[in-house]
């Protein structure tokens, strides 16, 4: 462990960082001077996780031997200990920064005006004829550049009264409309990052944004840990009638988002402090849960939410560690089952700006469908349950590494894997197509069974070998166990098929009864957005295909990925983004669907599949 | 310990308390019901201050073995466990309530409506037909009530959706403006108590207020903790450089604070939850430490603080265990060395709003003074040192029970001591006596020198046999050995009399200068208020005999006690008390002394006493 050495680590271009402690492994260095490496097995060496590149230096296994490398020339950060100084190749530069997902967020620069800004100020330091406090000195100075008397909040006053010390000449101030939540010595306006959350109920998005340049820097996501609690809200609200139990879901959560936060830094290079702004978009439960506001009330007639809209706060209230002068804000819900999520995905798609006559569908956990344009908006949500996230299907899956995302069948199956590895699942995008493909080679019927074995003679002997019944059901076979990544059949099963017939059949009703309430036809909708946070993007042909949209015209429907997280990171970059937030939230009127006298009748009718056939 | 039987405990007329943990000692029992007994041993059974009576039922030593009772028959509830039920006298009615002192504290109705308040509403529930938030249905309940939109805070929203399940028909809202801070299910109204914190250097009081009659309701007192730092300021503005330092002085008086709510609730029996408001007075460095914010430029010149004013904060900023949807509130400071004290003392004595002109002299560890009106203040701070405190005299102490609070001195010297107990020392009060009646005896000269014996011939032997020189330094004797409560003698040396000398030669000065600056003469003054934080109130013969006050006019001079306190208790009833102690704090203006070109002159010749003699 080299006791004689003074070790100290240097990564890429960076400072060095010293050793404290020569008991500490890598990791623990590391971690302690700010940078985070990804770990899941918390330092157990299993996960392989915390890989670093040893560019020059030492380093052992703790008991004076050098240490053992990885097959790939790595050593895992958590077992080993540097031995003198120690050069690593940049981590940060090393994780997944998904800027093919994130480069479609463009703000316009006129409306890049955070709710959280930065102002750099030279004040006149107080002198013995003019005496007055450093609160006194930064209202003064602000008073003049904005007509507004300025609030120095406590944590402000904390870093003045240390920054006047030296009399730093000039500071950079923190603002929250006329108040000032912290003050920085020096101009550090180059420096304004923000955290755009997606907290969906299956799974928690977190995208990094630099609110200077109006730019995502990268992106994350995990399983909602929830999800322990069950797959479907209404579990979890059960689970939340405890006082302990909503303590413990709403923990669990902050949690994810803290770990997500950290995640980001790592990834680009930033420091959690630089984290000044995060917005919050989820459905009401997400955000009750949240807060730690008992959810109860959604559940029970007449479904009741605590709250439609939260003022900022600051991020002690949910113990994220960002800058303690920074804020939250919760983007406004609609009503208990329309959610923020809905709120944000408006706003991504101007819907409240427009003109035109919109429908926007929302696929994720639940489906929620917005009809409507900047006159009058109605809203309305269908309890799909999370098929298109990957859950309740027999190898759904999130879409990351190995989801099957798009499928073509012909003579064989052909499918295609995020990040082309092995398979281990299908997610939502691919189940769509997997779906249509199935529907379109007559392997399933359009009452949405299994075509019989006299039906499918036409097919090549390779797909007739994947059809195959299995305890009492039938199912398809996607991939075989010797190419998947688990070693077992990746399938769509019949049960598989009645779940998606549905989610498909609530969203395509939930459309029409909508377009009923306002009196319009199919005709008359100008543009559809179809969103959904699985990842890729939705094959629109074969959503035509399933009959999940009740529209013909295809050039007028978009597939638009994750609207709501894309507004989430709009309402991060501009305080009018908010303020429309808010409009939308108040404006949208909620429909509901089971009570509608022509919802069970269209319900039944929209099982079926648009009629396919071999082609 | 009484394995088979159940305990429980009764305390007076109250509901039983369920004894939960059969190896917890009847103060663990108490606590943990929120019975708070006094205790400085933590439980080691040695200082003897959670005695409780036992009116039927035994009580145990813990080895099955009934208790030893105290001499008086009590026993000490941290050695004692109850064997089956136990009923105990009234423990609330046992401390010191010190109605004597809080009685003075009297608010016109008109003027009671304190920050934060309560009101009871009964709102509309929503429906299925007419759906809102519960957040909407306050809102929309009080708007109609006071035309505002009202803000409903996190804390609020928790408690709404919790007593919302059981659908209450009233609720009482906690409001700070038109902020909703908690909501408390049925009609709390008649529940709303504060507490006022006068945080001297060297004193913390406390007093309890029921801010619905406007009367108080306890006291307590505590030595300041951050005392062990220093008995002055500037030693612990010092050991507030380091961010440790800063760290550990904030808790203590934090600490300090809550030590004393938890007092207050013990003596009069209500719960901390029941406290909704805290004001706190202080100087400027006692407010700075207490917010944990750098009080170094204060003694730096040119002398700046961080703040004179701070919104209404949550609890929770300083880990106040009140109720989580309360506030506290800092009285504003004036300036670097006049602090938040001074202000209250000015509310309290309405010199903000009285015509007349007003000299308020305030005599804490340091003595501020102030002269003016409603048309116009001036104030300055002496460094007088904590002398009328107790500290830095070789038997000075606060003014708590023993305490010598007056004296005369005819054939022999006839001493009064607090709570008429054993004397242990003198507090403020009795040195300012015992000055004026060894002055006027002839013991200490006018130049406050000790008289030659040849000069002290006329004395009585009882008189003679108490001055006596020790290590080369002459001293009189005000109580001896064996009737002191310590055992040693109890004694005003020629070191103290110096000390006080240059104390009240500061305080005259002072004023003097004050009144140049003015441009007054001392018969300009139409009153004189002495306000002193050292328990008993000052004798004013005493006071005009040593020189204290550069005023002839007996009659228009009143003791007024402590000042500060009382405007603390006064800003607790009434947001206009606190809008006036802002409209002070920006008015009144500081006049440094030390640079005056009167002020070594004056200083001077103030040292000396009024001539005095045998009389």
């Amino acid at each position: 462990m080299g006791k004689e050495i003074t070790s100290r680590i240097i990564i890429g271009g960076q400072n060095p960082i010293a050793v404290k402690n020569r008991a500490w492994t890598l990791m623990d260095i590391l971690t302690d001077a700010g940078v985070f490496l990804e770990s899941v097995c918390g330092g157990q060496g299993t996960c392989g996780k915390c890989k670093v590149r040893v560019l020059s230096g030492q380093v052992t296994d703790g008991q004076g031997n050098p240490a053992e490398p990885e097959n790939d020339g790595s050593y895992l950060a958590c077992r080993v200990y540097p031995l003198g100084q120690v050069v690593l190749a940049d981590i940060t530069q090393r994780g997944v920064t998904a800027k093919g997902e994130i480069g479609r967020i463009h703000i316009s620069l006129e409306d890049r005006a955070p709710v959280l800004s930065k102002s750099v100020v030279r004040p006149t330091y107080p002198t013995l004829a003019q005496n007055y406090s450093l609160q006194e000195m930064i209202s003064n100075v602000n008073e003049l550049q904005s007509q507004e008397k300025q609030d120095l909040h406590i944590t402000a006053l904390r870093d003045m009264a240390l920054l006047a010390q030296t009399k730093t000449e000039s500071y950079t101030l923190i603002h929250l409309g006329d108040h000032v939540t912290a003050v920085e010595g020096g101009d550090t306006s180059s420096v304004l990052y923000g955290v755009a959350f997606d907290i969906g109920s299956t799974t928690v998005a977190g995208m990094l944004m630099d609110m200077n340049r109006g730019e995502a820097v990268a992106a994350a996501a995990e399983t909602n840990p929830q999800s322990a609690y069950g797959a479907d809200v209404i579990s979890r609200i059960k689970a939340a009638e405890k006082p302990e139990g909503l303590k413990q879901l709403s923990d669990l959560i902050r949690h994810c988002l803290s770990t997500l936060i950290r995640r980001l830094c790592s990834i680009s290079g930033i420091r959690v402090q630089d984290i000044y702004l995060v917005t919050v978009v989820g459905n009401s439960t997400m955000e009750h849960l949240l807060m730690g506001i008992s959810p109860t009330s959604l559940t029970i007639p007449p479904y009741v939410q605590a709250f439609k809209s939260l003022s900022p706060f600051p991020p002690q209230e949910l113990s994220l560690d960002i800058h303690p002068g920074g804020r939250v804000i919760l983007i406004p819900n609609i009503a208990s089952f329309v959610g923020a999520d809905t709120t944000a995905a408006i706003l991504a798609m101007d819907q409240d700006l427009t003109p035109k006559l919109t429908l926007l569908i929302d696929l994720g956990t639940n489906g929620e469908i917005v009809l409507g344009n900047r006159e009058r908006m109605i809203v309305t949500s269908t309890a799909a349950g999370p098929a298109f996230e990957g859950a309740q299907l027999s190898c759904g899956m999130r879409a990351t590494d190995g989801a099957i995302d798009d499928i073509s069948i012909q003579e064989d199956v052909l499918i295609r894997t995020i990040n082309a590895q092995k398979p281990a699942g299908i997610c939502g995008s691919g189940i769509i197509k997997a779906l249509a493909e199935m529907v379109r080679r007559g392997i399933i019927t359009s009452s949405g069974r299994f075509a019989e074995n006299s039906q499918m003679a036409q097919l090549s002997p390779e797909l007739r070998s994947r059809i195959r019944e299995k305890e009492g059901q039938r199912e398809f076979v996607l991939a075989f166990a010797e190419e998947s990544a688990n070693g077992s059949d990746i399938v769509i099963t019949q049960g598989d098929v009645r779940e998606l017939q549905l989610v498909k059949s609530s969203i395509c009703t939930g459309s029409q009864i909508l377009m009923q309430t306002l009196g319009v036809n199919p005709e008359d909708i100008e543009q559809v957005f179809i969103a959904g946070a699985f990842g890729s993007f939705v094959d629109l042909d074969s959503a035509l295909a399933i009959g999940l949209i009740p529209i013909q015209e295809r050039n007028r429907i978009r597939s638009v990925g994750n609207a709501a997280g894309e507004g989430a990171a709009k309402a991060l970059l501009s305080h009018k983004h908010i303020q429309r937030c808010q409009a939308i939230a108040e404006k949208a009127e909620f429909v509901e669907l089971a009570n509608h006298p022509q919802f069970q009748k269209s319900f039944i009718n929209n099982l079926a599949f648009p009629k396919g056939g071999i082609t």
